[in-house]
C-alpha cells in the first residue's frame, strides 16, 4: 500500500470525526462583512490556528491586518528538493440574509438527505478544511508531507479582501512558494472544472442626500427633490435596454477573446449552459444581443446594483419624502482593465447627476484585478490526476464569471505560477441553506491527499 | 338683544358645564385605528348620541358601518323655506403612541396653563362638542335653531375612512342638505384660515421579480436581469430633469388656477413662503422652471416615491444579484383628476416596463378624490362673517397640499356645496400633548353659533 493510499485509508476511517469538527468550524459565525461580527471573525481565526497546530503544523499564527486577520502556518521538512506549495483558502462567510429563508438556522449545521446545511459550508469553509483532513490524515500515518507546504488562509474575502494587498506586499518572503494552489470554488463530482481566469471586482457604494430630514410628501412633494427620484435616474442609466453598460470608457480595456479561448469556452457551455440557466431560476436571460451568454457570464465586465434603499420599507403607505437614499454596486472587469482606473470612472460619471438639489458621495471600498491562472502544465496536471484518481475524470479548464480579487492580486506581487482547485461539492453559497454534499466532501479530501502526493515532482 | 346674542351669553354663563362635559367626552378612549379599541369607539358613539338627544337634537341614532358607526342627529324643524346645513366632524381620534412622551396620560384630560391637555381635543372632538354646544345654546335661549342641521359624526377617519364611501351612497337622502360644512382642522385665533382645496390621493406599490431566487452577481451578472436595474429605470423616468411628471396624460384633467386663485394663493404665499422653505431643510427648491413653489405645493399633482428597496442593505457588500426589488409611490391629484382613472394610468404606464425577464406587478390600495370647497359665496361668507365677529378677522381662503380623502368623496356623492370651518384652537395633532387653548374654544364655540344664524339666508 502506498503513502497515499495509506493516508486515504486513514481519511476514511476518521470521517466521522472529520465531519465533526468540520461542524464546529462552521458554528463560527465569521461574517467578514459586517462589523458586528469583528469578533467572531477573529475568534474563527484562532480556532483555525490551533487546529492547524494540532495536526501537526508548524509556526501556526494569526497575524493581524488592518481588518480580520490572516491565518498561517507551514510544514517545511519535506527538503530543499521538493517543491514548497502555498495553499490559499479563506475562513470568513458571506451574510445570511434573508434570514427567514433558512430551513435551517445557517451557524447550526444540519444534515438532512445526505447534505450538511450551514453558511460557508461550501464557502470557503470546505477549502479550508479539506486542505486540513488531508494534511491531518497524511501526517497521522507518515509523520510527514511529501512537499513543503504553506497554509494561507484569509478572512476577508467576502469583504473584497480590503488588506490583503498591503499584507503580501508585505510578507513576500513568508509566502514565497513554487506553486500556487488557489482553493475557493466549486467541487462537482459529475464533472469538475479548473478555473483558470476570474474576473476583476470593484465595488461602490452610493449615498444621496436631499432635504435635511424626512419631509412630508404631501406638503413638500414636487417642491423638494426627492433623493430616491434620482437614485432611480442614476441606476436606470447603468445600461441601455440591450444590457450594456453605459459609463463612458468602460469597456475601453476589454479584449476580444482569442479563437482557441472562445471554442473552448463555447464547447464548454454546451455541456454546462442548461445547468447554468436551470439554476439561474430565471426565465428568460437578458442582454443577448450584447453577446453569447457563455461569454457575457465570464468575458466580459459587468455593473449589478446589489442593493437599493430609502425611505419606508414596511406594510401600508407612509407619505414620506425622505432626506436620503442609497445604493450598493459592484463592478465585474476583465483583461487589461485597472479596477483603480474603473472606480474612479463609475465615481465621475455618478458623481455628473449631483445638482443643486441632491448631493451625492460615492466610496469605493473595494477593488479587485482580474487574473488567469495556468492553462497547462505540472501544477494544473497534478490536480487533474488528483481528479481522475478519486472522480474519475479529467477536469474542465473553465472562465469564471465571480472574482477573487486576492489571485490577481497574487499574481502581480508574487508572480508564482497558479493553479486551482474547488473543493466546496455544494450549493446556494451567497443564498439561504447553502450546504455541501456529504459523501462528496469526503471525496475532496480525498483528492486533496492526491494534489500534495502528486506535486512531488512538480519543481 | 339680538337671538344670536343671547345665545351667545347663555354659552358664556354655561362655560364652565361645557368644559366639564367635554372633559367626559375626552375620557372615552376611541381610538378607530386599533382594533383592540372598537368597543370604546361604539361607547363614544353612543355618548355622543346621547348627549345630541340631551341638547335637544332629533332621530339621534348611532349607524352601523362596516367599521366604526356614524352618529346622526338632526333639527328640521325651522321650515322649508331655510336651508338645510350638514355638519361633519369625527369623533375617533388618533393612537397615542409614544405614551411616555405624554406629560398626562391622553385620556385623563388636564388642564394647565389655559390648555386642555388630551388625546383628540384638537383632533376632532373639538369640531364635535363646538357644534354640540353651539346647538345647545341656541336652543336653550330659542327653543329652535335658525336653519335647518344635519349632524353627521364619524368614527374612522383616522382609519382613512374605509366604510364612509358605501356609506353615503347609501344614505344620500338622510343626508342630503343646502350645504356641507366641513369641521375638521386648526381655529387659529390671530389668523384663521379656510382650507378651500386639498388634494386628491393615490398610493400604490410596484414589485418586480427576476429570476426566481436572490443569485451571485459575479456568476449570473450581465446574464439575468436585475430588477433593481428596471426598478431604477422606471423611477428614474417618472420625472424629466425639470421635474414635470412624465407619465402620459397625467396633466390631462389639471386646470389653471383662476386669476383670482393665483393672486390669492401668490399673496399668501408672501406671507408663508419662507417658513414654508425653512421648515422643508432643503437648501433649494426643485421644478421652479414648472411653475412657482406657491404653484407646485397645492395646485398642481405630485408623484413621489415614498420608499424603494432590494437586495443587501446591511454594511459592506453583498454580490447578489436579487429576486426582487420594489418601490412604493404617493401621487396628490388636483382638480378634476380621478384616483381611479390616475391609478390605471399609473398601473398601465408601469406595466409597460415589463419583460420576459422581469415581471411587475402593481397594486393600488389607496385611491382618494381631491376636493374643493367654496371660493366664494353665501356659504364661505357665513363663516367669514362668524369669524370677524368672534376673533375680529377674516379667514386666508387656503389650499391644502395634503389630502382630506372624505371631502373629496363627499362632494362627488353628495354634490352639494361645501365649506370649511375648523374648531380646534390648538397643536400637537398626532402627537403626544394635544391640546387646546381653553379660552379660544369658547370663540370657537361662539364662531360656530354665529355660523348657524349667518346660514338664515344661505339658500
Amino acid at each position: 500500500m502506498s503513502n497515499a493510499q495509506r493516508a486515504l485509508e486513514h481519511a476514511k476511517t476518521q470521517r466521522s470525526a472529520y465531519m465533526s469538527g468540520f461542524s464546529e468550524l462552521l458554528r463560527i459565525p465569521s461574517i467578514s462583512t459586517d462589523p458586528n461580527y469583528k469578533a467572531e471573525v477573529a475568534r474563527c481565526a484562532d480556532w483555525v490556528r490551533d487546529e492547524m497546530r494540532r495536526i501537526g503544523m508548524k509556526n501556526c499564527q494569526t497575524i493581524p491586518t488592518d481588518g480580520h486577520p490572516v491565518v498561517y502556518g507551514e510544514w517545511l521538512e519535506a527538503g530543499a528538493d521538493k517543491p514548497t506549495v502555498l495553499i490559499y483558502a479563506h475562513y470568513d462567510v458571506q451574510p445570511v440574509d434573508p434570514l427567514n429563508l433558512w430551513v435551517t438556522p445557517p451557524f447550526e449545521p444540519t444534515e438532512r438527505d445526505g447534505k450538511l446545511y450551514a453558511r460557508g459550508s461550501e464557502d470557503d469553509k470546505a477549502g479550508v478544511w479539506a486542505n486540513l483532513k488531508a494534511i491531518e490524515s497524511i501526517l497521522a500515518v507518515d509523520g510527514k508531507l511529501p512537499v513543503n507546504v504553506k497554509l494561507f488562509f484569509e478572512g476577508e474575502e467576502e469583504s473584497g479582501s480590503p488588506n490583503m494587498h498591503p499584507f503580501v506586499a508585505g510578507n513576500k518572503d513568508l509566502l514565497n512558494a513554487d506553486l500556487f494552489v488557489l482553493c475557493d470554488g466549486e467541487f462537482v463530482r459529475d464533472q469538475p472544472s479548473i478555473v483558470y481566469s476570474g474576473r476583476g471586482i470593484v465595488a461602490a457604494e452610493v449615498t444621496l442626500t436631499g432635504p435635511d430630514h424626512d419631509l412630508h410628501s404631501g406638503t413638500y412633494g414636487g417642491t423638494v427633490h426627492n433623493p430616491l427620484h434620482l437614485a432611480g435616474k442614476i441606476i436606470g442609466s447603468f445600461h441601455d435596454d440591450a444590457g450594456r453598460i453605459q459609463i463612458p470608457g468602460y469597456y475601453g480595456a476589454v479584449r476580444d477573446l482569442t479563437a482557441a479561448e472562445l471554442a473552448n469556452l463555447e464547447q464548454l457551455w454546451a455541456r454546462t449552459g442548461v445547468q447554468f440557466k436551470e439554476r439561474s431560476g430565471a426565465a428568460h436571460f437578458w442582454g443577448e444581443s450584447v453577446a453569447s451568454t457563455a461569454v457575457r457570464a465570464t468575458a466580459l465586465p459587468t455593473l449589478d446594483v446589489n442593493g437599493m434603499w430609502g425611505g419606508y420599507q414596511g406594510p401600508g403607505t407612509k407619505t414620506v419624502l425622505p432626506s436620503k437614499a442609497g445604493f450598493k454596486v459592484t463592478m465585474r472587469l476583465v483583461n487589461d482593465q485597472d479596477p483603480v482606473e474603473i472606480g474612479r470612472m463609475f465615481k465621475d460619471y455618478v458623481m455628473s447627476f449631483a445638482t443643486e438639489t441632491v448631493s451625492i458621495e460615492v466610496s469605493v471600498p473595494v477593488a479587485g484585478y482580474p487574473f488567469s491562472t495556468q492553462f497547462e502544465g505540472a501544477g494544473v496536471e497534478a490536480v487533474q490526476q488528483a481528479l481522475v484518481a478519486t472522480v474519475g475524470k479529467r477536469a474542465l479548464m473553465e472562465r469564471a464569471g465571480g472574482s477573487v480579487p486576492i489571485a490577481g492580486m497574487f499574481q502581480r506581487e508574487l508572480g508564482i505560477p497558479m493553479t486551482h482547485l474547488g473543493l466546496g461539492p455544494g450549493d446556494n453559497i451567497h443564498s439561504p441553506n447553502e450546504y455541501i454534499v456529504i459523501e462528496d466532501f469526503y471525496l475532496a479530501i480525498d483528492t486533496a491527499i492526491h494534489v500534495l502526493y502528486n506535486l512531488i515532482s512538480f519543481k
